[in-house]
């Protein structure tokens, strides 16, 4: 039995709460946060506190609070010597308080407050200062069903900035997408199969190979004629800029 | 029964053909290609020819041919007042010859030569210059189990340059964190749940719902953290610009 216990009650949080209490390996024995109201709904089922002076024994403490609230929080304990992770892409493992023994326990997804998520499509990128810990970190993973990968620091930093890329950038050519259909009045949702065909082509395919369309093919009337329909500036550098790095990328 | 003949031996056209004979409702009858040795393969299951003057009778001749070989062809048509019509999400309809009937039949999706298409995920645009004819295309979209829109010239351009978004733009930004997660070892599949579950994450949420990240949050510190480890020049300018973009479309 793993007995862990969580700091913090957002998103994060809250589906890594979810995802223990339905493994038969894991015990959540308590569950803090500053503000006790964003836990009430738990109460029932778990030892919510605000109070850092009653923190109890447990194997793991996962701090799954915002980036900026990890270093502090960390500094707060009143403990030392256990195991401690924070869940955060971004922040250096150095910012946890050295009084513990420091870890990153990072789930690679985009969580949605009330999007159901199985934890088998959730890598966990895990980093330690100690050897030792990969070990209950590792096993922690596996009772969530979840794949893991061991990294370093710049593995990390580069996880989660490629994140930025293949998640928000990429959602935000959807939204591109979105205004030029609306702008012709033509339903959004005609390009959903395409936009899901797409992500799944890179699965058999690497990217590199998987490159179409008129940059790929140097088609210059294409491009020239997508560039005139295109109303919005920003549309237009968008697709400029990117048509660049294609050609860049294949050598045309 | 719908008689279809196929004209080219590309992606699309192998893909149509196939699954034209897998529908009991449809009946190649011919298959034209320039160069018959493009079509050898299948000579055994269907009348394959490349003399324009064997055409025979069909209720939808389909010119699956690349966008700049569609007028020449249907040019060089020797019937009339027959309906004819291109697969191309970026060709005019009057780029057709008008001694024919002339429409549209462009399915929305992106063709590999040896990936199994469903065509229940292949959206089929249809536009027509004779209402009549838009059944004939409809029935012909339902006998092979897709999806069908009625649209018009406009729209169906801005299908096609928004499927450049969707599509040919976030696969390079696919290639970006392929490059990104490579330049540090670590493996690029880490990144395929995520990938997956950002175009599942817009069937329930619009792009502008779904918008998370450094941008959308104005976390300045991470977006400069980011900045500062992207090594390529062209890197940067996506980053900057696609930022940019999210706040712009925030009012960030």
């Amino acid at each position: 039995m793993i007995i862990v216990t969580i700091l913090g009650a957002g998103n994060v949080a809250q589906h890594l709460y979810k995802v223990f209490s339905a493994s038969v390996e894991i015990t959540v024995n308590q569950w803090y946060n500053r503000h006790l109201e964003h836990l009430q709904m738990f109460k029932n089922d778990v030892d919510i506190f605000d109070d850092i002076s009653l923190f109890k024994e447990a194997d793991i403490y996962i701090i799954a609070v915002s980036d900026d609230a990890v270093a502090e929080i960390s500094e707060q304990l009143p403990f030392s010597n256990k195991l401690i992770v924070h869940t955060s892409g971004s922040v250096n493992l150095h910012h946890l308080d050295k009084k513990n023994r420091r870890g990153v326990f990072y789930p690679l997804q985009t969580f949605s407050k009330n999007a159901e998520l199985n934890f088998n499509d959730v890598p966990i990128c895990i980093e330690v200062e100690h050897k030792a810990d990969y070990h209950v970190l590792k096993d922690l993973a596996i009772a969530i069903g979840s794949p893991y990968h061991r990294v370093n620091s710049p593995q990390r930093a580069a996880l989660h900035l490629a994140a930025v890329f293949v998640n928000n950038f990429t959602n935000q050519l959807y939204r591109v997408a979105h205004e030029i259909t609306e702008s012709e009045g033509v339903d959004f949702n005609i390009l959903k199969p395409l936009i899901k065909e797409t992500a799944k082509k890179v699965d058999t395919l690497s990217p590199f190979m998987a490159q179409t369309g008129p940059a790929k093919r140097n088609d210059k009337k294409t491009i020239k004629k997508h560039l005139a329909t295109l109303d919005k500036e920003i549309h237009k550098d968008i697709y400029i800029l990117l048509t660049k790095a294609i050609k860049e990328t294949h050598g045309i």
